[in-house]
């Protein structure tokens, strides 16, 4: 045991999770390790069977994510050398929303032989939308009789949250659902593993499952419209009890002290969102600086000084992210995605050869290409609707749109075009909340896509007009975990008594810094001005083109359907 | 010499000529021989010269001409084994407007040493886009002081053509426009060189030279309002006396004779144009019958009953294909050209292998895969304006466009979407003919494309609700010229006295027929709808983004510059 005291955090991805040991004194980081979940997503059929899962569905295995405490945990302890009796607290975060339904001692349905060939028994991952039909009848019933809640949410929900997928149980595997003595968020079960008591946090309730502090949960006769069988959910399944983020779930039982090699009894934090448990790491503890986490799709994370409705805003929850705040949560759907598309499926052969023959990847060889023109040289213009609109017109019929294309167009131009696209998509999110009443003056950029592609960063600074900081680290959620840690553990063990105290002695500085350039400032905003026509003109009502497109796709594919033409 | 005559159609194209040699009893074909041409299209320096051409220029070396006489001929006469005895008339098409300053004998003035290094002394060749500036103040004047000859070509006339590139001349060289006794297109230039007689033919005189058989050319005083050296442009350069299609220029002049072995007072017809001497090969002498050339672009040639003022079409000019007939043109500027893109810059390594692997080529790897897919099963929407709009728009700043992309969107759903945007493109042509009273009823499909790519038939077919006759012939040129040869020989000699005779004997029967299937149609229909909004929406004025694009792009361009970005 020695002077130097230690967090440890885990972030559990899609496809993995991840753990990381920093230095609580000055956020060090001393090693991480990935343990990647051995089942995967399971959007095919249940593991080891031949039963099949239809479209839409995304499950998972809680035991991956067990696995993940007992392998990565550990790594990192050996990795660092690290005395176990030197790490103070422990902190998680998790996909949301992410849940599950176990019995009330915690054991997952999916884990009991008599119900492990159910499908509805498993944890439906954040990405499962076959909840569709619960979330358009929730919509539907909350706005016909006037409940308000919806406002916090952009005026609908998704069909990713909790009560449409709790709802898809009952709907579906009734016997299941009168199983299902609890129904949760993963992260939360997974606290729970490691505590041995049960919890919920607030943030997932209230970005998820409808809660605010001053409203609490929706009234049992809402749940009630919806079918008498939920009117009283929230009792039977869930808790009306919440802990805020920061504080301190409980202290690792024996049995996780054994997978992890930690000592019993070592802080364990409040359950946590991948995106929420960023803004700390990013050094973000007020208002006005907005966290974007860019990978496959954006998170914007923004505090306000005053909780607001902005219209379109995926949720705000009063302490959702840093306490004492309004945390807001925006998102577009598809950004790394549809430049991956793009790459996959829009580049031709001669490039895969010269990036080949010069040992750079294709992406990199387009950056390259792309960086060389100026705003306005590709004379092209997309709209970043690949995979719908989260933010702010809630659509996910929308789609992609580019124009401007000549004989002359090169490949570079469009995939500049792309780059381009998501950040006036960005831009609409700021300025969306600065029409609302709430400030942007600066960007954090955090995530994978900051560090690779520098020229996305400047894009993103010249279209917005806002400085862009990039994270000091790419570890942003396991980072903003072992601070949470830090936090739950406390000042008495070495650890903080705030999550501003440890962002202030944690948090990494900022990498790198874009600038906005005036020059290119100017052409972008002609740019970003027929970006809002067509964006408007396409997604507000006045052509409905690509609804109609998809319903024609959707005839086509479901046998509505004329005879094939062979060539 | 046998019993049995035989006609030649030589086909002047962009690259090539090409001699056909037929059966004037039948129109079988014997024969046909290409030769391309030395200096092919000339735009980036004169050759065997350092002197650089400026942007848009494209050029010609009339020696390249008879260098096709010179070759192709003889090639044709020796493959074919027939007596040139029993060679009873030729024909020649060509590339148009495609002009060229001469002395007063025929000499080119880029065949005159003191000349040869002026790139105006030399063929501007149709697709030379320099003389933009003159178009466009040619357009302005005509509209101001209130002519009404543009109501003829749909309102404003193209850098193509015949009086903007002359002016071009003026303007930029006035010597060599003083030296040039003559101005003429390269096709009566040709027949001048076959003949020794100079004609000039009432085809390209109405559709490239703002002549009609009711007004003639324009006043002097018009020409007089564009630059005060232009007033007796007419006279001084050109002709009054214009000879019909059809006619007989003259004989074959000794030195033809043996240029070619053919023999010498063999009747040579007067000249005619590419497009419009496929008609009468398509089988088509009246209304309601459209030809449509495809390749890079498509050429819609159609006869009236009547002549009518039709707003965007090309050009209306009487007897201008067949005699009797109003015939109009209408055209797409990108179509093939558009498919070729497409397959060059957007389509993946991996379709590129599987094609090789597969021994086919990438078109024919894109059009099984698309010919899978039912109409609206790609969920895409496109508009076909990569090389701008020719017809019904009239409008070279409007660019392409594509919409419905999603992440699971495949190169060969956007390459169906480029193929229904012709269609539509096609449907609108037909669509605004329709609505100016001049109907169309059936479509044959002449050119390279509708060998080559079946389903592009099927979808225009569906799109048009129109049966599409593939003609029985792709090469529809040389085959038209050589039933002119054949009429110009007249019936004294086995010809025939009119194209009517030449075409019911010797006009290939149809290849093949693609008839609209109703449920596709209904598809279709909605898809088509969509199309016409959004080709209203960008192309008449609701949202100029396209235009503003190219301003954009124009001003990055030329240095407007701001610094670049590097990453």
């Amino acid at each position: 045991m020695s002077s130097r005291k230690y967090a440890i955090g885990v972030d559990f991805g899609t496809e993995s999770g991840r753990a990381l040991l920093v230095d609580v004194a000055n956020g060090q980081e001393l090693a991480t390790a990935v343990h990647p979940y051995a089942n995967g997503v399971i959007d095919e059929h249940l593991p080891n069977t031949n039963i099949r899962l239809e479209p839409d569905w995304a499950l998972q295995d809680p035991n991956d994510y067990l696995e993940v405490f007992k392998h990565a945990i550990p790594a990192v302890l050996q990795a660092s050398g690290v005395d176990p009796a030197d790490v103070i607290g422990l902190g998680i975060d998790f996909t949301s929303c992410t849940i599950l339904p176990t019995k009330a001692d915690g054991t997952p349905l999916c884990f009991l032989p008599e119900l492990r060939n159910q499908p509805h028994a498993w944890v439906k991952l954040w990405k499962h939308h076959a909840a569709q039909p619960e979330a358009n009848k929730l919509n539907q019933i909350a706005r016909d009789q006037g409940y308000t809640f919806l406002e916090r949410y952009g005026g609908k929900i998704s069909s990713e949250w909790f009560f449409p997928k709790a709802w898809q149980i009952l709907d579906e595997a009734p016997k299941v659902y009168a199983a299902a003595d609890r129904i949760l968020e993963a992260t939360d079960w997974a606290v729970w593993q490691l505590t041995s008591v049960e919890t919920r946090n607030e943030c997932t309730a209230g970005y998820k499952a409808l809660w605010s502090q001053r409203e609490g949960f929706p009234p049992d006769a809402f749940f009630k419209a919806l079918d008498p069988r939920l009117e009283h959910i929230v009792d039977e399944k869930m808790s009306r009890k919440l802990i805020p983020l920061g504080s301190k779930a409980g202290g690792l039982s024996g049995a996780a002290a054994q997978w992890t090699g930690l000592k019993a009894g070592t802080a364990v934090a409040a359950a946590n969102v991948d995106a929420h448990v960023v803004v700390p790491a990013a050094g973000v503890l007020g208002p006005e600086q907005m966290v974007i986490i860019m990978g496959t799709s954006n998170c914007h994370m923004l505090l306000g000084a005053e909780s607001r409705e902005v219209p379109g805003v995926c949720g705000v929850v009063q302490n959702g992210i840093i306490p004492g705040f309004p945390g807001y949560e925006a998102g577009q759907a598809c950004v790394g995605d549809s430049f991956a598309w793009f790459v996959e499926q829009c580049v031709p052969a001669a490039y895969a050869q010269e990036a080949e023959a010069r040992g750079v990847n294709i992406h990199q060889l387009l950056e390259e290409k792309a960086a060389r023109l100026q705003p306005g040289e590709n004379g092209l213009l997309a709209i970043d609707w690949w995979n719908g609109n989260r933010t702010i017109l809630v659509d996910a019929d929308l789609t992609g749109m580019m124009l401007g294309m000549t004989l002359a167009t090169k490949p570079e131009e469009m995939y500049r075009a792309m780059l381009e696209s998501t950040a006036y998509g960005t831009r609409i999110i700021i300025d969306n909340f600065a029409a609302n009443g709430v400030a942007v003056k600066e960007i954090v950029a955090a995530g994978g896509l900051p560090e690779r592609n520098k020229l996305l960063m400047q894009i993103y600074a010249d279209v917005t007009g806002l400085p862009i900081h990039r994270m000091g680290t790419t570890l942003g959620g396991a980072f903003g975990s072992a601070m949470h840690g830090a936090v739950a553990a406390g000042p008495t063990v070495g650890g903080y008594d705030s999550i501003f105290a440890a962002t202030e002695h944690m948090a990494p500085p900022h990498a790198e810094e874009f600038t906005p350039r005036p020059p290119q400032q100017t052409i972008y905003e002609q740019l970003y001005r027929e970006y809002v026509t067509l964006h408007d003109y396409f997604g507000r009502g006045a052509n409905d083109v690509m609804k109609h497109l998809k319903q024609l796709r959707e005839a086509a594919l479901t046998g509505n359907a004329t005879e094939r033409y062979h060539a």
